[in-house]
């Protein structure tokens, strides 16, 4: 009987060191001038551009992919995983209008499978490069015995900044105002366990099912990856004041509305006047949801939320966000227009 | 048949709930006067003391605490996997001379187990009051379908601050240079896939068995959490030049020593200048592990290092830091003196 070694012990190592050489080009896609180079590759190193602030505050976010993952079997899906990782935690910055500046992930599965973790890299890479923010760094585990096998989990972490006198001020809110909506890509990255639950375990639908009214497989449709709103919501906020803003995520567009206004004001907004995107009444359908449920749930086809002064609703949809609804004068109620 | 419900679907949205609230004071408790409260949930905000500083760069780490995770089972266990996740996070950062800010948490699991996630929380706080950063925010996942039964995985995010002019310097590293070492607690958090294989698949140990050269259960010198480093690195890096430093972790002693140096020189450390855990010789029997193995994939009683001009050996050691060895002109040599 020969010694242990760590290799022989369920770790690859020489997989791993190829793995990070892979992936090396798509992490320095994403860095621009504020990278700064030091012979320790202990910590990501960035240099912020703190010109023009007044008193810089760091923002920080973490999330993950949640069972989405779970759906994923294809490179290409874990790609699209990628980017939903970024948007999850670069998307919850902006409700304090900090621009993303960095971002790491932490990618971790029972055996190393280079081929999905590469394309998971890649989105992330892709996303990063969409929301302007340094892939800095990330760890990778291969941890046997933990996950369920073919199991990759993703978690993310973003850094932004703003300066302390741009954070969005809701004090001034107030009956009339007007709440703006940017459209969702479908799911985005929330409600997929009561998804999985209603379309497959009930309906007994799979992901290559074929759905006409989704234009394709059923698959494609859950795993579209969420939207990364970073220029959309900072370019609002350099032109209009924004008051509060909410990125659509837990809670889903109820929960996100009621507190997007908090206890002394209520809101309403207008079904017509954003798309409900199709995979949520196959959902409804086969899972004989409530409604209420669903919008406790899921985005209902709103990812993103903002609430300015009646005035600046005009320069506000020139710049293509859509005027959902208003904020009413009925403390703690959310009236989403249905029934 | 009723409608299907998110909570019916397998995420319990009270105990999530329960569990925020619970852990809200311990997160608290890591708060200092840099904290920035917003009524929006969404991101962590603190803003950094800035003042003195000519150049600001922001360093970022993540980590895991890799299988070590798979012995915890008690929430006492969950706690001291806490306080490694913020050191292996934190200690990362040191090596830039980067002061530790923010730390925020990533925990997932197949089905929330608050006693255990709450342990591991008061571990996080804990770690963040050693460290002085604060816990600005965290995201607590229950997905079922992902992970075995009764694992939860840990995932730790740092962000810290270094003037540009600080940044250790290892240009005018030099044959002579005396490396300096401060002492492992045990394994840390690395090498357990072969800690396992050697204790309990080659010699059938538990964790409840008793090892009288530990002096007591198995578990327990296996669980004992990573040093934090912050308070001993930025005195020493506050009193003399450093001019590298490293966290000893994956790659082990031989693998971080060597990086230390570089290609150009070596190290060579004495064994006799520091204490290796009796844990180690316990694997090494257990699994007739060969010495350079060891060395490769453990810390050996060293969990960080750094380097400095012989003149400044005096007052690091006043200091209480170990003198190691030394920094050799044999490039690309690590020599351990072992055999």
């Amino acid at each position: 009987m020969s010694g242990l070694s760590y290799q022989g012990s369920g770790v690859d190592v020489g997989a791993a060191e190829r793995f990070v050489s892979a992936i090396e080009p798509l992490v320095r896609s994403t860095h621009g001038a504020g990278m700064v180079d030091h012979p320790s590759r202990f910590a990501g190193l960035i240099r912020p551009e703190l010109a023009g602030l007044v008193e810089p505050v760091i923002a920080a976010t973490c999330d993950g992919v949640g069972t989405k993952t779970l759906l994923a079997r294809e490179p290409a899906d874990f790609q699209g995983l990628g980017i939903d990782l970024v948007a999850m935690s670069v998307n919850d910055l902006l409700p304090l209008r900090a621009r993303p500046l960095l971002f790491l992930d932490y990618l971790a599965t029972s055996r190393l499978d280079p081929q999905r973790l590469e394309a998971a890299v890649r989105g992330i890479a892709l996303g990063c490069r969409a929301a302007h923010c340094a892939l800095v760094g990330g760890e990778t585990a291969e941890m046997p015995g933990m996950y369920e096998e073919g199991r990759i989990e993703l978690v993310g972490f973003a850094v932004g900044i703003v300066d302390a006198g741009d954070l969005p001020d809701p004090t001034p809110m107030a009956r009339g105002d007007v709440v703006l909506g940017l459209p969702s890509t479908g799911l985005h990255a929330n409600g997929f366990s009561l998804a999985r639950a209603a379309l497959f375990d009930r309906a007994g639908l799979h992901l290559d099912t074929v759905v006409a009214e989704l234009g394709g497989a059923l698959g494609s449709a859950l795993l579209t990856p969420t939207a990364i709103y970073v220029d959309e919501v900072l370019e609002l906020m350099d032109v209009v004041t924004v008051k509060a803003a909410a990125h659509v995520t837990g809670g889903g567009l109820a929960g996100r509305a009621r507190a997007l206004v908090g206890d002394a004001l209520g809101i309403r907004l207008n079904p017509a006047s954003f798309r409900r995107p199709p995979i949520l009444d196959l959902i409804q359908a086969s899972g004989d949801v409530e409604e209420a449920e669903m919008a406790a749930t899921f985005n209902m086809g709103l990812g993103f939320l903002a609430v300015v002064a009646p005035g600046d609703a005009t320069p506000a949809v020139a710049l293509g966000w859509l005027p959902v609804g208003e904020v009413t004068a009925y403390g703690g109620q959310v009236d989403l227009g249905h029934g």
